[in-house]
């Protein structure tokens, strides 16, 4: 072969494996993006002193079961005035829970910090989430580790679970863990579960000198503090994620003219997701399970109110639409709750009784409705609600629980189901004349691409400086504190570092039957600004084509830098 | 109230105001994009040349439906020497069929050359799709109506439609709106049947002075020519949004290490999309329906192919992946094609003979298997296939037939029932100790919103550059061609514009039980480069976590300007 030939082909073999390549210019470009720091934090690791005029209350049985962290006050991180000598230390950091775009960010603000405050500190990450501190299974993060995971979606540097420390035996393990590893610091980054296990792990680390600090983070937005904390990391990014798709549906439905896009969004307690989802994306229906739930709406009444919505564009020629339902919309719904706890109940009393082979899914569908029939907390009114339901509703509702015997909301198809109780409701307004239109449907489910997500710039920003506020807290001796980053509306230079107290967060939840103490969701208020301007707009929105295309996400140019528009609603509204 | 204070009220009601807008920032930041054009286009509407070197052959059918187009030969586009004095003209264009992206751009390039030719040309868009060229249903478009609309998503400018000028009647009424106009040209922008609607209306508008040009669009990507059209506008676009989202749920699936990801993805009759997305994300199981075809594989062989991967990856401790499924995978698996065949034959005999309110549907299921099981067509072997599928599917193969008696494949749910049949097959595998793993699912369908996305820049470069060769084509008197671009691959400057014949790209197929002239579809080729590559990767990726990343489609900064990976590994490799 010529040298000439021969360099061609070696020319073309190397294009081709450029090609093949799992490097994306994506990856190399979000690399090279060095999140800024806030005025506070930059110059290096802040000091702490109490927050006045704000005074949080702690529960009884918070003080009884922490009684250490409980007497933590609200702190605000402030520059240090001298820098500190210091000694060599080791912090770990887990990632707890499901993935949220921001936290490689939030390992990487660590990182920087702790290097910066002394050369020698050293980050420990424990690998696949909280159980890997009980088994000690860890690596030391590195610096390129470190460049290469750097606002990067996903937690898959360190891996993830979902196992709590809730038993002594556990809590003895984590103890010998950090004693073993000789760990000052743990940064545990999470939701409301999560920070719950800080504040315990806090709490019963304190002698071993390993401090705890929380981390907030969800993309279902429901880990919030009035006042403190507008948004935990991760949810504006899911939703900026979410917010392309349905952008892009409302571009597609508006030019075929031809389908009703339902649309589910992940996150089950609160609506958090679908309201900011509908502010970026304008759609005709917008359903959030906090008002259903005040309102005490049955699910004919959603129906109605979807279906009154399609006949109303109908008679404007527009056969087609948007809609988002939040995924735990049946939550909210008190008669199918109710239906819910007393058929989870009969089914538990049944079970109990009966041997292995005979239990209550063995019996036929039939047979099942007809021993919930015959049960005494089963009154006449609830077999009204539950034989107006659907049959693919009816057979939902009776669906094997889990292994705590909690009802499996997943497993339900909420969107298909509503989709076709509206179409039934269609066709009876059909008979009546007052319906005309055509009624094609595509139902979608929107999760888990969102919480793999690249994070947005705000993000990135946000869950670095998390990182940083975190080893501030840290390095000024706190512990049971969660890391937050006040005036986050505000222009980041503005934005404000502070330790929320974890103990005044925290209250009595029933799970599995007994009361326990965690952190409280924060669900969608219907009194803020965000909302009721949603209240107002809307019904704009269900008429007209007031379609917003918000397009994928963008790291460069206008719209670059932007931040959630409930976030922003909620400061500019009083 | 003191003036102060309402200025700021009225500064914080603007700043709401401006959150409530539906222009987003994506919206003005790809308005102010302008599409360069290649060499030969930049200096105004080219002249054309016969092209050497390729002779296309054309079938007698399309020669005697289509006696005066099928004589056009090749045409490549080449600067012209001297402008031509012209007379002020009128050209209409159309959408037709799903949305793509980059179908406003199409509309852009027109509308930019025939301005640029002549101040006093004016373009006209027909409303709705093809229908609205027999009913007359227009407007004329402005120079404000492109700025707006230019780089968009979507094909609400204008709207789009399926309908097919078929008949005698329609054709005339087309004819009365085309002399109504006084339109000398019209631009149809469109996939396989558009294109066929295309050269037939360019045959019969021939003789009132409209010439008729077609634009290669379909996010399906099946609608090629090998050597002179790489791949339609749209397709780029649409994969890039898929390949976001399976990214995304690599991303998700590598942290959780909980889920495997089934993806189907829209393209009923090609996969090129499935073969684009795979290496935009490297996923760990990529099904192609053409090779399932080529090998003949049985669906229970695609099952434990993909059930393979998984116990394999079980034991590297891997309980995740991701998996991509083409929309059409049944039509491609001889033995269920065999079965629907057969069974749509059955039932329509049935219906024939039967009143509507006896129709074969109104029978039970079992009542259906009986009567398809006696049938004289119906072998024994055809009962082992149909009884060896699960229920789920047997009850698939029966839905009722759309109103030309055709499988509705859309109406099946693939991805759930291979996904079922996956986790049948696993358990068995279980039982006998070869499979220790845990098989949770997710399942998937991306397709709506990457047809509602906005347009890459490769998209919006490809269509405005398609625009403009459609105006040189009409300009220098060619009827009956597909306007398109050659050497796609090579940097934009040396793109060549050409005109296609549309007779040679015809192909008789069966329609509604008779042979039609229509345009040939095109599948993904066993022997292309990119296959073969593809064979070779995906061993690597089926057990590596070898994911790729592309992230959300980026407009500025690197990455930005790719084109389709398919198309460069085709170009490259050979």
């Amino acid at each position: 072969m010529k040298a000439k030939t021969k360099g061609k082909v070696n020319q073309t073999q190397a294009a081709i494996e450029a090609f093949l390549s799992n490097e994306t210019p994506m990856r190399a470009q979000r690399r090279s993006y060095q999140p800024p720091l806030c005025a506070v934090l930059k110059g290096g690791a802040g000091a702490t002193r109490p927050m006045p005029g704000m005074e949080l209350e702690v529960l009884k049985a918070a003080r009884d079961q922490l009684p250490f962290v409980s007497q933590n006050r609200l702190l605000e991180i402030v520059p240090r005035q001298e820098k500190r000598p210091d000694r060599p230390r080791r912090i770990g950091v887990v990632l707890s829970g499901g993935p949220a775009p921001g936290g490689h960010n939030v390992i990487a603000g660590i990182f920087a910090a702790a290097k910066r405050a002394h050369p020698e500190h050293r980050v420990i990450g424990f690998l696949g989430g909280p159980k890997s501190i009980i088994t000690n299974k860890h690596l030391e993060i590195t610096a390129e580790m470190v460049a290469h995971f750097k606002n990067s979606g996903g937690f898959h540097m360190l891996g993830t679970g979902r196992d709590k420390i809730d038993t002594p035996e556990k809590m003895e393990q984590c103890r010998q863990t950090c004693t073993a590893l000789g760990l000052s610091g743990l940064v545990v980054v999470g939701g409301d579960d999560s920070n719950t296990n800080a504040a315990f792990l806090a709490e019963n680390l304190r002698d071993i000198g390993t401090q705890v600090i929380g981390i907030p983070k969800t993309i279902d937005g429901d880990l919030q503090v009035p006042g403190l904390l507008q948004i935990p990391f991760g949810y504006h990014s899911a939703c900026m994620a979410f917010a392309t798709e349905v952008g892009n549906l409302n571009s597609d439905c508006k030019s075929d003219r031809k389908y009703w896009h339902f649309n589910r969004l992940m996150g089950r307690s609160a609506s958090h997701i679908v309201l900011e989802v509908a502010f970026q994306t304008h759609p005709n229906v917008i359903l959030i399970g906090e008002e259903i739930e005040e309102k005490e709406l049955t699910i004919h009444n959603v129906v109605r109110l979807i279906a009154d919505v399609v006949v109303e564009r109908a008679r404007m020629g527009k056969d087609y639409g948007t809609i988002l339902i939040p995924e735990g919309i049946l939550e909210f719904n008190q008669e199918i709750n109710v239906l819910i706890i007393k058929i989870s109940h009969i089914i538990a009393a049944y079970n109990r009784e009966a041997l292995e082979e005979e239990s209550f899914h063995k019996l036929s569908f039939e047979d099942q409705v007809q021993f919930i029939d015959n049960n005494d907390i089963w009154r006449d009114y609830d077999s009204r609600v539950f034989l107006g339901l659907p049959p693919e509703l009816q057979r939902g509702l009776l669906l094997p629980r889990d292994s705590h015997g909690n009802f499996q909301y997943a497993l339900v198809n909420t969107e298909r189901i509503l989709l076709g109780m509206v179409a039934t409701y269609l066709r009876k307004q059909r008979g009546k004349g007052i319906y005309k239109g055509t009624f094609r449907t595509q139902n979608h489910y929107y999760g888990y691409d969102g919480r793999g997500t690249f994070p947005t710039n705000f993000d990135c920003d946000y869950a670095y400086n998390l990182g940083h506020a975190a080893f501030s807290l840290l390095n000024a001796g706190a512990t049971g504190y969660m890391a937050a980053i006040k005036e986050l509306h505000k222009p980041m230079e503005d934005w404000q570092p502070i330790g929320i107290p974890l103990a005044p967060l925290m209250h009595l939840e029933e799970r599995f039957g007994r009361l326990e103490l965690v952190i409280q969701k924060q669900k969608v208020d219907l009194n803020s600004p965000a909302f009721k301007i949603l209240a107002h707009e809307r019904e704009k929105w269900a008429v007209e084509d007031h379609y917003r295309f918000p397009g994928p996400i963008q790291f460069h140019g206008p719209g670059a830098d932007d931040k959630p528009i409930t976030l922003m609603l909620n400061a500019l509204g009083g």
